[in-house]
């Protein structure tokens, strides 16, 4: 049975979220059980192109520093922070900039570029060190999202994605989009859409995707009703369960000796993928819409112990899970008997199934 | 002639803004010109009645410990800041607190209350000692979206504005906007809607308005598109409006005769009101859309110094002014004309008009 743990959790390496996950669960670091199988949010970024990875890349997160060390890791070699941003221009926000507390690590611009070479917005002329981004990438669960929100605000209303210049374009309505994100600005990257999750608290609290609709409410006001184009990852981004796919794939054809690390056609074909999760809006609905090329069936089991609940207005979640069960071991009993295997609880839990 | 600054600024007292003011215009502080005639965002929160400021508030705004200590002053016994809270229920926010550095000004919740007494969210016998908010004010500028858009969700959704709980009329659709805010949660006060404001940076900056959007877009996914019920102050509101014509009233009343102060009876009529302002979205539409009781003709001048500009797509703002002149001194010329006073800039400046 091959399995990978696929969470929209992110803002630390890999390895890290490994380390922490074995001592949660009482396991050697370097077990199979998990090693290597964890797939976060941000994951997919490693496999990006090499010349993506080149370009001037504007990153945040609930530690913009830390993610931007993951990102060096991934091979992203110009990557600025916001905090980077208030250092190099005093005026970009004019509110408590907290450059001594949250916003105290920084590094200069790449490439000797500033962001205070723009005057005047609308100048067809620019100067050759102005600071150009051609990607934003969110990264979980942004903290500061009033700096955060003025910056890539600035940046999808500028001309070719030059920081302080506005586009002649915003606005036109003789363009798609009324003219909004047409003309050059850097794609929207965002690690994941969940919009709240469980902790000790009482009521769900919010996530990366409250931090997504809060942009789309600005973006809506300014823009006067145009849409947000952006890309998601993490569940239910099809990015994400291509990827899981992929490595799935992968052990296939690593671990029973079916061909190339990687090589998708020499990779034994998966019979059915069974995704167990608790969030329905990211688990459920990833799984459900997931199509892969291959034609293996993703089926979606929802847990009661996580995100959903059954309230008297809400019996059902939005997105149907193919079951409902009480947690993930029943979970796994619900599958090993959808494939035939005649086990209960109990004898799985004891290891005999 | 009559006269007062209608401000959306806000986030310090009254006599502090007259003091900066008098000083950038090298005026002295007692001088009549502007002493008692700064009316900012939340100044009309002065004269709400004592059984309102003696109700529990959360308040919070660019410097909520700030923003407490004037509404106590105003006379709002009860004010509570997001930083009370996160100090008084650890799990409330699960990101950085900044308890140390942002957020390190708190108080005990007032008359001993608990913001933890709360466990489970749908419970209907509720702790005598947990903690309920009756309106939430939200002042200038919230430094903090992150957290004060949690801690604001947490008490619309909660019931009758308990914190932590959660009303079960929340998505009904047998009721009024699906169940939103239909269960006595706090009232929710805004003092200003600009969007957007001028600074020294080339490209505007968000302000309140900025913050509401982001509040907004957070809503509506939640509630699945319901509607956010909130009250604004500031420009265009007519709260703030109705508290300047009454304002110019007591004027006339106070300086030529007219009767008690504030006995709006006995008060001289308004001919005319000059609207000056930079921001086609607050000043004018505000001026445009108010119609006082009296009947007196609000009047609405734009200056090209300010928010707006014209640019090609734009030659017109949305919320179109009586007229458009270069600066307030042109403005000032206008009105004079418009009210057969021949007058000219040159003149007017030498203070011969």
């Amino acid at each position: 049975m091959r399995y990978v743990f696929l969470t929209n959790g992110g803002g630390a390496h890999e390895d890290a979220k490994v380390a922490s996950l074995s001592k949660r669960l009482g396991l050697s670091i370097d077990e199979d059980v998990i090693r290597d199988r964890v797939i976060l949010s941000h994951t997919p970024m490693r496999g990006w192109a090499d010349e993506v990875k080149k370009q001037t890349v504007l990153i945040t997160g609930s530690h913009p520093e830390t993610a931007r060390k993951i990102a060096n890791e991934y091979g992203f070699e110009r990557a600025v922070t916001p905090a980077d941003l208030i250092h190099a221009n005093g005026d970009l926000y004019p509110f408590d900039n907290l450059k001594d507390t949250l916003h105290s690590e920084f590094r200069p611009l790449p490439d000797g570029k500033s962001a205070s070479a723009i005057k005047d917005p609308y100048s067809k002329s620019l100067a050759g060190n102005a600071l150009k981004i051609d990607q934003i990438l969110v990264w979980n669960d942004p903290r500061d999202w009033s700096l955060d929100i003025q910056v890539i605000h600035d940046l999808l209303v500028s001309h070719n994605g030059y920081l302080g210049t506005l586009s002649s374009r915003n606005g036109n309505r003789g363009l798609p989009n009324n003219g909004w994100q047409q003309d050059g600005q850097p794609e929207l990257w965002i690690s994941n859409l969940d919009l709240v999750w469980k902790t000790e608290y009482p009521v769900n609290r919010f996530g990366t995707g409250a931090f997504l609709e809060a942009l789309k409410g600005v973006w809506s006001a300014v823009t006067n009703g145009a849409e947000l184009h952006y890309n998601a990852l993490g569940k239910p981004s099809q990015f994400t369960y291509d990827y899981a796919h992929t490595r799935l794939l992968q052990y296939y054809s690593t671990m029973e000796g079916g061909g190339e690390v990687g090589g998708r056609k020499d990779a034994t074909p998966l019979r059915r993928v069974y995704m167990i999760g608790d969030n329905p809006e990211s688990d459920i609905r990833g799984a459900n819409e997931y199509c892969p090329e291959d034609g293996t069936e993703w089926v979606s089991i929802l847990v009661r112990t996580g995100v959903w609940t059954e309230t008297e207005t809400e019996r059902e979640p939005r997105y149907k899970p193919r079951a409902i069960v009480d947690d993930v071991v029943d979970g796994i009993v619900w599958a090993l008997r959808n494939e035939g295997v005649d086990v209960d609880r109990k004898t799985l839990l004891a290891g005999g199934g």
